[in-house]
């Protein structure tokens, strides 16, 4: 079954609010075997909505509105649905009744603009709202079944429930799974090659590559066909994609690289330190994001300055000004010196050139120096993150390639 | 004038990514005076990608669409431009080059795949891309102007620029003027009450707030008219609604309170440290967001275990075991501490219970000290952020109520 989603709101369209209604309806649906094919968004305009209203369901079998149902001037869902089926709208006491009884129990009386939210289009039904006053509705447009819910977040996931029964009872939807597998340390490019052919057009499932800061995303719809079901073939091509892309994948769903070296810390009953200079104190807060993270990690510093590097973690006066503070060497006294000092299995260090200003010929910004000292030993990794990237993204990679390193350790070890 | 935003991106249809550009392109494009009259998002579908580009262009002067020209099969935005154009696609000798120099610029060799990147539409011209490799692209559909770029949001903020000197260069926008208050230490409602005569549906200037993790803005559009230019009545309302707001405004604009309270420690000369425990290096992360924040910030301690706090900061024992790592007493101790052993002008300390877990009857979840040191007197704020508030958001306001204490002691000096 194909879906669209309309959410209405000038408040959308200005961009004053962002709309998460979409994505969450679209993961419920996917959930039920419904392909969302589209969202579109409409300002508060009646005749807009009653053309979007209209398009939608000429091109699917089934269409989510929400927003646009309050009791203001500016709730106009009910008149354009009205003028899409051609009907008037008429009051139901259904939904009279339902909006007295919450008034009552709010020990408020309705206000005079409220009954508008009991009226509906004639042939169309409500939907019970126990959590506000708008009730939804549901609708035929031509052969497409049209549910209009409230667009307040909470009033419309607990309304969906009821309009997901409907939509499961009449049947029809084939069941679709869903994967992500996140990977680290790769190009999309790169990724995309390796696994290009699970990317074919038109292929069940469908896999596709999303990138975000770093992380390359691997999703894998599945959808049932009279051989196989959804989750066999979702898993069929998890595990082979897994085969394909080994150690670069870190993780799936909500996942981060913080979340699984945290629990690798936990699981290994291992501490950990950290020594900061370029990320001053980012990668700490990652390693602190996660509750219950005072199991593993002990402590931070944040050596921003070379006596602090001295008189913190011990990094000799010479090194530095033999080598400077972004340097292997450096790097590497770091992570030593943080591990010896703090009494922890593991300690990670950073130091590097953030940006924008501070690059030479030598030293370019996006240069960074990694260490990672675990017992007697201290790995050190040469970053170059492209010069190109602003301040705040070389720091965000520079963490997340520290993690990553931690991962990676402690996965082998 | 009127435009629509595509977002393109089957993670955006199935709600794995929530689509937060068709947001910030709505607000940059009403910047400029142009109205956005709807949202569509479709999946990366080289038909229906097409088909929405046609019926949006058949709607308005101006139509942006972001995402799909990555390099991958998916990507399929250049595709169904040339199809709506009717036009093939050739290699762009300029995008070429420019895909090649950054390649350079990041010590990679382009890939096979690369190269479509290159690619656009015969009478179609690019949008440089100074931070990523796709290059935008811009087409005429009929009279309608399309600019497609990239997904990302970094690199489509940053390739939006371009764009909007282009549509402002052909005129046709009428003059509008905005102004950002940004405010912190009080609720949306209060504030709204406050300023409540300008809030007036229909007025020129429109003025709205908008809250987001703690911080007030208070949005200032003024439409020019024929009395008078949109400038003047913009500079009018930021001055009065200034005046009564007094120092709940820390800035305007792109300000944050890191940058503020960066730029007052620069002026003054300044150093500062810091001691932190719940919000574990977040505090620090934020004074060193700024680029050459080494001038002022010297340090940091990330003290988590109670032993790091006695050891890194002196703070007793025998306090820590009377009153508890959070407290007044302790925070005091850790701000004091910090200064002292830092040698630097202010220190600023956090401690608390950042939760979800960890909370007692007595000291519940969002229960946090925040000391700050600046000569011989610590000054220590009790904050009671509410425990409905999730881990992110206790250890968000935290260091936001903490910056803010520092910008009106410092502004106050």
């Amino acid at each position: 079954m194909n879906a669209e989603i309309i959410s209405v709101g000038t408040e959308l369209t200005t961009g004053v609010v962002t709309d998460t209604n979409s994505a969450w309806l679209s993961r419920r649906l996917a959930e039920l075997g419904v392909t969302v094919a589209r969202h579109t968004t409409v300002a508060d305009d009646r005749e807009c909505l009653g053309e979007a209203m209209r398009s939608a369901a000429g091109r699917c079998e089934l269409v989510i509105v929400n927003g646009g149902l309050g009791p203001t001037r500016d709730d106009l869902t009910r008149f354009a649905l009205a003028d899409v089926l051609g009907q008037p709208l008429e009051p139901n006491r259904k939904a009279q009744e339902q909006i007295e009884a919450l008034f009552m129990k709010m020990g408020r009386r309705p206000s005079k603009a409220d009954p508008v939210q009991a009226m509906i289009p004639r042939a169309a039904t409500i939907i019970e709202n126990a959590v506000g006053t708008a009730p939804g509705i549901e609708a035929r447009v031509s052969g497409c079944r049209v549910f209009c819910l409230p667009g307040v977040p909470r009033e419309m996931m607990r309304m969906f429930e009821e309009a997901a029964d409907r939509i499961s009872a009449e049947g029809g939807v084939a069941p679709v799974a869903i994967r992500a597998l996140h990977t680290f340390g790769s190009y999309e490019a790169d990724l995309g090659r390796r696994i290009d052919r699970f990317m074919e057009p038109g292929r069940n499932p469908a896999v596709g590559t999303t990138a975000a800061e770093g992380v390359i995303s691997v999703r894998i719809v599945a959808r049932e066909t009279e051989g196989a079901s959804a989750r066999v073939l979702a898993d069929r091509d998890e595990r082979e994609i897994r085969a394909i892309l080994s150690d670069l994948v870190f993780g799936t769903g909500s996942d981060t690289l913080a979340l699984v070296v945290a629990q690798l810390l936990t699981k290994r009953r291992l501490t950990i330190s950290t020594a900061e200079s370029c990320t001053g104190g980012l990668l700490a807060k990652h390693l602190t994001d996660i509750p219950g993270s005072s199991e593993y990690m002990l402590r931070g510093y944040v050596t921003y300055s070379n006596e602090s590097k001295t008189e913190l973690l011990g990094v000799p006066v010479e090194l530095l000004e033999t080598h400077g503070a972004v340097s292997e060497e450096v790097a590497r006294a770091m992570a030593a010196g943080c591990r010896a000092r703090s009494g922890t299995d593991v300690a990670v260090s950073t130091t590097g050139i953030a940006g924008p200003t501070g690059g030479t010929a030598e030293k370019p910004v996006g240069l960074v120096y990694i260490g990672l000292a675990h017992g007697d030993e201290v790995e050190v990794r040469r970053c170059r993150f492209g010069s190109h990237l602003p301040r705040d993204a070389v720091r965000d990679r520079t963490c997340k390639t520290a993690l990553n390193l931690m991962r990676l350790r402690l996965t082998n070890l």
